[in-house]
This record gives structure tokens, C-alpha cells and sequence, in this order.
């Protein structure tokens, strides 16, 4: 309290009280270093054009702020774009000096203090807490987040009427309704809380208003349950890893990183990007880490397919971490995928090192864990990478937490990426962004109905039913268990981590293996997923794959003239039963995506089903995508899933060429497996290949175990034993 | 018959037969020009550098010449690869004179002259006929061509007892088994017979026997109704277009042009290239100027969706055509799309003129109409064009003959590209081609049962039967025909013919018009088919779109539990039903492909049926891709479909953006349409847009007609009034 009491002191003086910009986000020093950078480094040169195309466009047509309507429609999307040109205005007023840019911000402004205070509550709401301009708050933080750049870059320029016009039309009332009206969701750690207090803290240093940036920072209350800090406190693990997954973090780091160089640039001495143990830094990098080999973000959780690193939110944060925490070659890597850099002084020194490299960077993230909670306890998220630039294979588990309401029921889920795809891949959520006829661009109720479901992910369903039988509460207060993690190797890379507390009475664990062969082309996933349990289960085992059935050794008996949903409900309704088979010893099957094969070779065990499906039953609306998957069904209490996933061969439609169709890798054989280790072998055509060893006790010493009558010993976690020549 | 026994006594003395090479390709000229502008020219650098990588590959193992095997298996593509490394083995040795090239084409055709004197007849001919080394003939044809080429380079660093081995134990048996065992398919008029040709007649050449040639040329009974000049008369039509259609042009374009450069070598008295009003000339434009804007060719007919003009054989026709009918801007873009010349005078005079280019060259291929038929008379092939470069749309229409064993039963189909793709597509052939274990890369059974019926593609279906009743024979009997084509405005393109003789007692006729509007953002695609009975029918109208349906007016009832096949035979047993929709007014039906909107509006009727479907029902071995499509039933005997296609908006998922997911085109009114004329009103949201005339009578002066009252007249084949203010 004395801290604060101080610094309030200190900050009675800051600029904007009398009458000078703040320079939340960029100073009259950037601003002029970037002004005098012109025509030097491509790609600052690229992004001041690109801003000053959009104005340009802009200053074509008059300016606009129509009354609120719909999500997703004409007025959304035009006060959406308002403020994207207002700070685009704001920071090319700074960098040019050309009064016309600040002119624009003063109209708009104008327009808004005309219609703002004739708002009340948004009435199209459908359930958000509504805004005023928009139908949600949150929409209508992000737009103050926003104009309070602009409004900062403009400040000087405007006279003081204007300044008290727009302070008391727009942007006190504003905070007001975020701190005040929706104080609840102020204090929210949460992503939508994050918005919150950027917003609020921001417009308060640009006004020169210090209360308002103290209440962000610490809660409405003052009292350090609520607010900025405690979101750093509790929304990330102590890897930096965003409970939400990456596409959110993608979406939160916008917040963060603005509402943090705010702060540091008003109240240096509060130390925010050394905050517990530089927090931010370790955020942005555990956001970028997960991406795919090229650029786009696993779409675990509620996620888009396709957002990826170059999305502005991290435009941004790559030249604030750059500039803040010190010049990583990496982060030019991820400037030249983005092609553009942020238009302030980390954007600048981002272009400038950029010109001075000799040849392009890539990206190369390591293999890495993150351990998930904000303690982290509770789990995590592994990462293992083999092979360089876009031809890189990944393989992603998600043992963690549940993640919000934006969290999926798929503990244990895994993505295999390859040839620059996701081959074992994730729905990601049920919805058609912005698309205003597809439920106004909202989360559909198939995302709840499908995309949230286990079924919908590549994890273990028990008796056809969700996890945490579908109840997100439940789902929060338990997390997966890491197991174990080791990337050093590089012909085997693992991990292997449990879940115990997501179907009652039942244990699992899953150990994944990224597998580099001397004998096969490319590196393969050897998957192990132990069940537990006293009492009988069904456990389903899903891969959703993608493309065209090739091949299997399976007898299908395919659903001909009728098609049924596999079941009525936890997603199973949404998925047509295509066809099904029996069998009792190695399962085979081969697909077709893109240029190469990919095969699952299976383990079989007497009565084993495998079950075919294709997503689009009970879909009223169309709003499912049409994706196919394969499903081995074992009833019974205690079960290992063995299963290898081998991309092979090259096939080009164009060109008329197709070689190694058919899989090299035979049989999965289980040799057995208990509460000490699981001992699988994996044959080719030619004989045995791997003898694999994986320690399922939580210590792992020498391990022995008897199999069949045959001992078995090895010591540490896991071991993989090379049984053909060639390696 | 006196010109063939001046030509023959003049052939007695060929180089050939007298141990010399005969240069049916490159001569030695043409090989020293080629050496010394190495350096110089990009394409040609860049050609020859990847012909010494293939070598360089082969160098590293030994040769191999296994004993034949199935289709697509291992032995298969070895002999294949073979035959495609001895001929650039041969050219590399004319251009580099490096004798390791020579020795690399003697050793592979000794382990030949060891192996091909120990075969009979494949055993694995699967119906097909069979080869010796390859389960069908055509195979090995391919392999002559090719080898003859490699032999030719060769021939003079050749010992005569090589020479002797060679074709007494390969060449001249092979030449026998094609045109004795073989003598029906030798003189056949179609592709095989083609490369049957060819490889006689170019085996002929370089061992000094005229008589091969003049075989080839004539017929093996030198009769003229088989040879070459038989097929050069018969298969193209007087605009050079081929009645397989463009895949299986591109395929033959190879023999064609090989033979044909053969031919003007050895016997230029013959005059080759100027036969039947220079055919050869027309036959490679018409094949490259059907392609799309980014060079795939229409999968109309069995083709595959992704052939395009970098294929080998296009290759090497753009050179021939270059050389030998003078220097095509053109034909400089299509080498720039290829990135590579053929290596022979006209690949050097290709690569010297592009580099000589200021600017990379675009292929911009105009609207054209293509006559079918050997005489011109049957029907034909309308292209529109709009736009330019990769952006252009394009509308496509068949109604020219069947197309023999590879063509389909869709005389009125069409196909919309536009944004770089089949947006109203073609399924093209039931086949993984060259995909071992899908039926050995051959034709699969779909392939009869579902790609080639009328319902697979965008014409009406009439009783929900096939065109002539799926019958080859009597489809190739009967031929569409033109009624009118117009590309001269740039605003409205359009066409349209008649297929009076699909259906028994019911007459056909489609106009198409591509119109460019200023209140539009894309060219738009005006539909309207016209069907006359005296009989009730069933009038489907199939729209095959790809994609995520977005909205619609209709009340669309889906098939949520069950589905079931939309019918019992003719292709719509592979459909799955899944959703109906009744209506009395306009359907609007808008759906995703990639970064825009699509909407089909359609005018109704009292009593409108609407399906919507999914091909992959009775595919027990999911042959089939998962494809949607959309189907307007009509009941009774006249009617006319009337529809507008249009794109509209764009959608960028990573972006988050989307506009205009609506489309502006509200209503389409079917006024009237009667034998005289069809009059047809389009509207927007804001009033109508246009009212479109079309003439149905043959001939087309004055047209007045009386519908609902009202008078209507216009002049010509068609007219489009404008009726908003914009235009």
C-alpha cells in the first residue's frame, strides 16, 4: 500500500496531467528514429507503406461511425475498422509529422463523441455482456485499446477543447462501463479481463488519469485479487504457457504486450517485463514455440486452423519482446515469415538487424515442454520436433489443464504435423469466424455438441461419454500428470504423461514416440495408451486422419445403401458410421494426403473392432466440415493401444507418379504390460525392427518385468532396442 | 501408290542403312547448336541440367532390367524409368558427346537383348492387351518411342554386331508383336493406334526400314484406312480439337509430335507438319488453349484434376510447334509456366527467344469455340473468358461427340473456374492412377458406375437415367450442336447448343452467358437450360460445388439420422441424400470455397424440389472422393432452368476477415420461353439488374414473342438488357 501510495505521488506529474502526449506506445524519440530510418530497412519500409495504404484507402471515402448493429455485420465491422485506421493515423502522425493523419483522428473522434453518449446497452447482446458500439464489451475494449494509441499520438495536436469533449463524451464514461458496470469481468483472470484493464489503464495514462492505471494494475478494488498483475500471476504457467492454448494467447498477447510497454514507458519502477521472473518474455516465446513448422498455431481448444505468427497481435509482441528482452535471431526468423514489423522502436531494431543479415533466418523452435498451472503443477504440453525448416515433423500432446471456457474435453490428444500439415489433426472449434450468416460469425452449437467433445480429438473415449462427463467445472479442478519428457536423442524422441482423474475408476497413460529409422524415410509416431481400470470399459481409440482411403488388410464391411451416427450423444451423433470390421491381429491402414501415405499399423487383440466415420450427422445447419476418422474399440478393463503412425512413399497426381504405397512397417505386437512397463515390438517385412520399453511406475529405476514367461529389464524411463541391421 | 514407290526408292538410302544415325530428332547440327549455347539461355541451361541430374541418379546404381511384373508394381515403374533415362542418356550423349551417355544405352539395351528373347505374351493382362514387358501393349509402345530416340542418338558409336543384336532380339520382334499380333490395334484410329505408329515407324527410320515407316504412315496394309495420316484425319477436328478431349490430347500429343518430327526428317517430301491444313498446329493450340488460367487442364472426359501443360508431352509439342510453325509469343508464356524446354532445335530456339524477353511472358488464351468431329459438323467445345492472368474466370461447355471408351455421358455439362480453381467442377476419372493398391492404378469400377454418368456432372438428368441410356455405342452414334457463340463484348460472352438426341423425345437446349457487371464484383455466370417434351419427365439439374454451405432461403430439411442413397442406378446410387427442400420462389444457395462466397440463385417454380447429396454411398472400397452437390427437380415436360452463379465477397480465416457473405443477386424470373425464345429477369436487393433474351429458334433475325400478356422483341441470337442505373 505504501508502494501505491508512492506512486501515485510520482505520477500527480505524468506528461499528459499537463497538457503533453504520454508516449504510451511510441515516443517523439522513436517516432523521429523511425522518420529518419526511411528508405533503409525493407521491411520498416514495407510496414510504414502497408499503414499508409490502409489510410490512404481510409482518407478515400468519408469518415463513418454508424449507429451499432449486429456481430459480424456492416456497423461492426466499420467500427472495427475505425479504430485500425485511427492508430494507424495516430502513428503515421508521429512518424510523418503530416497534420493530415492527426485531422483524421480529431474527425472520428468527433463522430464518436457525437454518438457515444446517446448509446445505452448494445440490445443484439445474444447472452455477452453487452457493449455500447458493439454487442459485446470486449469488442468495445479492444476498440479502446486501440484509439487510446491514437489518442495519445494526437494528443499534443488537439486543442484542449477537443480533449475534454472526447474525454467526457467518450473515453471516461467508456471506463467507466468497463471498471464500474462490468467490474466483475474487470477483475476476471481471463483473457476478456486482460482487455479490461489494457483498456482502462491505457485511456488513464494517455488522460494523464493515474487512478484509473492503478485500478488496472491491481483490480478495481485496489486490491491485488483482480487486475493486471494477478492475470501475469495466474494465467500462465511458470514456462509462460498460456492455459487457454496458443490461438487464445495469440489473441491475449495483444493486451499484454501493449498494456505492458504502457506501463513501462509511464511507471518504469514498476518493472513489468521483469515481473515474476520476466513472465511476458517467457509468454511470448511459449506462445510461438508451439506453432507449427510453418508458422500456424496448433488449433488445440477453441482454435481457428489457420491463425498463425503472422497475425498482428504478434507483429506486435515480436518487437516488444525483441526490444525489451534482448535481440534473438530467432525473432528475426519470425519477422521475415511475418514480413513486417510493428511501427515502434522494437520494429525498428527488428528491420534494422534484419538488413543487416547475410541470408534469410529461419524459424527452428526445439523440442520442449511446458508445464501447465500457474505453479505449474498441473500437467503440460509436450512438444517433440524432428527434422528442419517446413519439411519438420511435430508430434503435440496436450496433458494439462482444461483451459476456460474455451477449453476442450481431450486430455491426453495428440497432433501429428508432416509435410507441412496436420496429418493426425484437431478439429478445432465449430465455428465460421465472422461469417455473419453462419450464426453471426459466433461459436456454433455444434462446437459445443462436436468440437468440444473427447470423441472429436485423437484421446482414449471411455464408454462412449466425454470426459469429466462433459462438465466444465469438473474439467477445471483436475489436471494431467507429466510423466516423463526427453528430447536430447535424436534418432528417439518421448513423452509420457497420465490421466487419472477424467473418467472414474479409470487410469491412463499415453507415451508417444517420435521414431527416426535408418530404414524408413520419414520419422514415425510409436504410440502406447495404457488403460486401467477394476472394472469393464469401452475404450474407442480415434485417429482422425485426412484425405483418401487407400488401402487397409482390414475385411470393411462399408455401410453401402444406409448410414446411422455411431452414437446419440458426446459427439458420437455427429459422426456417420461408414463402416466396420473385426479383427484379431494386426490392423493396417493406409491413407492418401497430399503427396505422401500415411499408414496406421495397430496392434490387434482378440475381438478387436475398428469402427469408420465421416463427420456431418445430426447437423442440422451444415455447419460440421465433412472429415473423416478411424475409431479401434476394445472392450475390456485393462488395454494397451500400440499403434505406430508411419508417413511413406510420394505420390503426384500431376506428374503421375506414386511409389511405396504400402507401409514397410507390418506388425505392433504387445508383449505385454502391467503397473511396472509396457514391452511392445514393431516388425517390417523383413523381420523385427524395434523392441520398445516404457516404465509406467513414477520412478524410474531398473524396471523388470515378466512377460509370457520371458524376462524383461532396462532402466530409466523408457528404452527402444534396434533389432534390424541397418541401424 | 506411284508417290509411295518414288518415296521408297528414295528411302532405300536413308543414313540408317548405311550405319549412320538418322537424326529422327536431333541431329547432329541440332546437338552442336545445343552445345554451344550452354550458359547462355536459362530454360535450356536449366533443361539440360536436369536431364544430367537423372543421369547422375541412374550412374549410381546399377542397371537394372527386371523380369515384368503387375501394373504399377516395382518391375513396372523400373522399365518405365528405363526407357525414360536411356532417352535423355541418348540426347545428353549427341549434346555432351560424353561416351559414358553412349555406354549407358548399349548396357541397358544388352540386359534387354538378354530378357525380351525369353518373354511371350504378360500374364497379367487384366483384359488388356498384352505386352511383353508390360502387362498391356500400349505401355511397351510408349517404351519404342522413346527407345528409338535413345537408340537413334547412340546409333553410329554402336559396334554392328550391336546394332544386329539389338534389333534382331528386341526391335524388330517388338515391331512384329505391335504390328502383326497387334494389327487391329496398329491400324486403329485412337490414341493407342498412335503410339503404335510411332514406335513402328520410328523404330523403322533409324534401323533403315522404310517399310515400317510407310506402314506406319499408311496402314499396315498401306491401304490408308489405318496409319498416321488416317488418324490425323479422323481424330481432330477442323479446329484441331481432339475428341478424347484435352487430358488424353495431352497423352497423345507425344506420339503425334515425335512421329510427326521423325516424319518431316526422314520423308520431308511428305510434308508433315503442313497435312490437312497444318492439323498439327491446331491440334497443340486447341489442346493448350482449353486449359485453365493456371494451366490445369478440364478434367472433361477420364482425366485426372490436376494435368497440366508442364507435362513432358507438352513440353516437347510446345518446342515442335515453335520450330515448326513459326515464333509464338504464346508458346514463350507456356514455356515460362513449364520452366523448361525439350532438348531440340525448337527447345533451343525457345529458350534463346525467351531469354531475349523483357519481362516474363502471361499466357492469356482468348474465348474460343472448338467444332467437333473429324468434318467440323458434330457439336463442338465453347471456352469464355474474363479477366486476365490468374484471376481470369472461365466457363466451359461441352457439347461436341462421346469421345470414344474414355468420354462421358455429359453433352450440355459445364465447368466454372474462377479464383484459381473448379468451382462448379468436373469429377473427372474414378481413378488413383498409378496408386498400386487401388485396383493397380487402373480405371476403378466408379469409373463406370459413378464418374461417367450424367449425374456426376452439371447437365439436366432426365428420368434419373444416363444419356443414351449409358450406352457407348449409341452415344457415339449422335454429337451436340451448336446453336450461337459470342465472345466479342466484353461485358456479355455467351453460347449455346442443343443435344436433342440423349433423351428420347426430349430436346435440349443450354445458353451460358459470363456477364461482367459494374455493380458486381466478378464476372457472373447466367444459365439457362431449356427442356421440351411431350411427355412428363423428372428434370434433375446438378450443380457440383465444393466447399462449406453457408446459408440458404430454403427450408431445408436434413437428414440428420439416417442417410440413404439417392437412388438405384446411373450414378445415384453413389449419392448420399443428404437434405430436401420444397419451394414455390427463387432458391438462394450460397456456400465457401476458399477466400470467396459462391451463390447459386435459381428461379422457382410451383413445386420445386431441392436435394442436396454427397458421393459415397456403394463404395465399398471408398474409391470415391466425399464430394457435395446440389440438385433442382422438375416434374413435367417443358421447362426452362434458370439460374445465375455468382461469386461474391472473400473470407480469410487467419485474417479473421469476411464480407459480403451475401449474395446481391435476389430473384431470377423465368418471364416466358417457348420454341421462338426465352425471356429471363434478374434482380437485386435494390430492383432488377437485367433482362436476358435468348433465341431458340435456328435461325435468328427479328424474334417477337407474347408472354403473360406482354410483348417482347429483340433481334439476333440473344440480348441482355441492363436495367439498373449502375450500368
Amino acid at each position: 500500500m505504501l508502494r501505491l501510495l508512492l506512486a501515485l505521488l510520482v505520477f500527480c506529474t505524468i506528461p499528459a496531467a499537463n497538457g503533453q502526449n504520454a508516449g504510451i506506445f511510441i515516443s517523439a524519440e522513436d517516432a523521429a528514429a523511425i522518420r529518419g530510418a526511411q528508405g533503409q530497412f525493407t521491411l520498416l519500409d514495407h510496414s510504414v507503406t502497408l499503414a499508409a495504404e490502409t489510410m490512404a484507402a481510409a482518407f478515400a471515402h468519408p469518415i463513418e461511425v454508424p449507429p451499432p448493429g449486429e456481430a459480424g455485420g456492416y456497423a461492426h465491422e466499420r467500427h472495427k475498422q475505425n479504430y485500425r485506421e485511427m492508430r494507424l493515423a495516430g502513428l503515421l502522425y508521429s512518424i510523418t509529422e503530416e497534420v493530415r493523419y492527426a485531422a483524421f483522428v480529431r474527425d472520428m473522434l468527433e463522430a464518436y463523441a457525437v454518438l457515444y453518449p446517446t448509446l445505452d446497452a448494445h440490445p443484439l447482446a445474444h447472452h455477452q455482456r453487452p457493449g455500447k458500439i458493439f454487442h459485446q464489451t470486449l469488442n468495445e475494449e479492444v476498440w479502446l485499446v486501440h484509439t487510446a494509441i491514437a489518442y495519445d499520438c494526437v494528443y499534443d495536436w488537439l486543442s484542449e477543447e477537443e480533449r475534454a469533449r472526447f474525454e467526457t463524451n467518450i473515453f471516461r464514461p467508456m471506463a467507466e462501463w468497463f471498471l464500474v458496470r462490468n467490474e466483475a469481468e474487470f477483475n476476471r483472470i481471463h483473457n476478456h479481463g486482460t482487455w479490461a484493464v489494457a483498456a482502462v489503464g491505457m485511456i488513464g495514462y494517455v488522460m494523464g488519469d493515474l487512478s484509473l492505471a492503478e485500478k488496472a494494475l491491481y483490480g478495481s478494488k485496489l486490491d491485488k485479487n483482480g487486475g493486471f498483475l494477478r492475470q501475469l500471476d495466474l494465467l500462465f504457467s511458470p514456462d509462460g504457457y498460456y492455459m487457454e492454448g496458443p490461438y487464445y494467447i495469440r489473441y491475449a498477447l495483444m493486451p499484454f504486450f501493449y498494456f505492458a510497454e504502457a506501463v513501462q514507458r509511464m511507471q518504469p519502477e514498476i518493472g513489468i517485463y521483469e515481473y515474476r521472473d520476466e513472465i511476458l518474455r517467457k509468454a511470448y516465446y511459449a506462445a510461438v514455440q508451439t506453432s507449427f513448422p510453418n508458422g500456424i498455431f496448433p488449433p488445440i481448444n477453441d482454435a481457428s486452423l489457420t491463425m498463425d505468427v503472422a497475425a498482428p497481435e504478434v507483429v506486435l509482441s515480436n518487437a516488444l519482446t525483441y526490444d525489451r528482452y534482448g535481440a534473438d535471431k530467432a525473432l528475426l526468423g519470425v519477422a521475415g515469415v511475418q514480413e513486417r514489423v510493428s511501427l515502434n522502436r522494437g520494429g525498428l531494431m527488428l528491420a534494422r538487424d534484419y538488413e543487416d543479415l547475410d541470408s534469410k533466418p529461419t524459424i527452428d523452435w526445439p523440442s520442449v515442454e511446458f508445464r501447465d498451472g500457474h505453479d505449474g503443477t498441473r500437467g503440460g504440453l509436450g512438444i517433440l520436433r524432428m527434422g528442419e525448416g517446413q519439411d519438420q515433423s511435430m508430434l503435440l500432446m496436450k496433458y494439462g489443464v482444461h483451459g476456460g471456457g474455451h477449453g476442450h474435453f481431450d486430455k491426453l490428444h495428440f497432433i501429428f504435423f508432416d509435410q507441412g500439415r496436420q496429418v493426425i489433426r484437431d478439429y478445432g472449434f465449430g465455428r465460421w469466424i465472422n461469417i455473419e450468416p453462419k450464426f453471426g460469425g459466433r461459436y456454433l452449437p455444434e462446437n459445443d455438441s462436436y468440437a468440444m467433445q473427447t470423441v472429436a480429438h485423437n484421446t482414449v473415449v471411455v464408454d462412449e461419454t466425454t470426459q469429466n462427463a462433459w462438465d466444465e467445472g469438473e474439467a477445471e479442478t483436475t489436471a494431467g500428470q507429466r510423466h516423463f519428457f526427453d528430447a536430447q536423442s535424436a534418432r528417439v524422441k518421448v513423452m509420457s504423461a497420465r490421466a487419472d482423474t477424467y473418467y472414474e475408476g479409470v487410469g491412463m497413460q499415453r507415451t508417444m514416440f517420435l521414431i527416426q529409422d535408418a530404414s524408413l524415410e520419414y520419422p514415425v509416431v510409436v504410440d502406447l495408451f495404457r488403460l486401467r481400470s477394476d472394472a469393464p470399459h469401452v475404450y474407442d481409440y480415434p485417429i482422425h486422419y485426412r484425405g483418401q482411403i487407400i488401402n487397409t488388410n482390414l475385411d470393411l464391411e462399408t455401410s453401402k445403401t444406409a448410414l446411422a451416427p455411431l452414437g446419440d450423444n458426446f459427439g458420437y451423433e455427429h459422426i456417420w458410421n461408414t463402416a466396420q470390421a473385426a479383427t484379431d491381429s494386426t490392423v493396417r491402414f493406409t491413407w492418401l494426403d497430399g503427396n505422401r501415405y500415411y499408414s496406421l499399423i495397430a496392434a490387434g487383440w482378440p475381438g478387436a473392432e475398428v469402427l469408420l466415420g465421416r463427420t456431418g450427422a445430426n447437423d442440422p445447419d451444415f455447419n460440421l466440415r465433412s472429415d473423416p476418422l478411424l475409431l479401434l474399440r476394445h472392450r475390456g478393463s485393462d488395454h494397451l493401444f500400440a499403434s505406430v503412425i508411419m508417413p511413406h512413399g510420394y505420390f503426384n497426381e500431376a506428374q503421375e507418379r506414386s511409389n511405396q504405397a504400402r507401409p514397410s512397417v507390418r506388425e505392433v505386437h504387445v508383449v505385454g504390460h502391467s503397473e511396472e512397463g509396457s514391452v511392445v515390438e514393431v516388425s517390417g517385412y523383413e523381420g523385427p525392427l524395434w523392441r520398445i520399453f516404457v516404465t509406467n511406475k513414477p520412478t524410474a529405476d531398473t524396471v523388470s518385468v515378466n512377460f509370457g514367461g520371458k524376462q524383461y529389464e532396462w532402466s530409466g524411463a523408457y528404452h527402444v532396442e534396434y533389432l534390424d541391421r541397418q541401424n
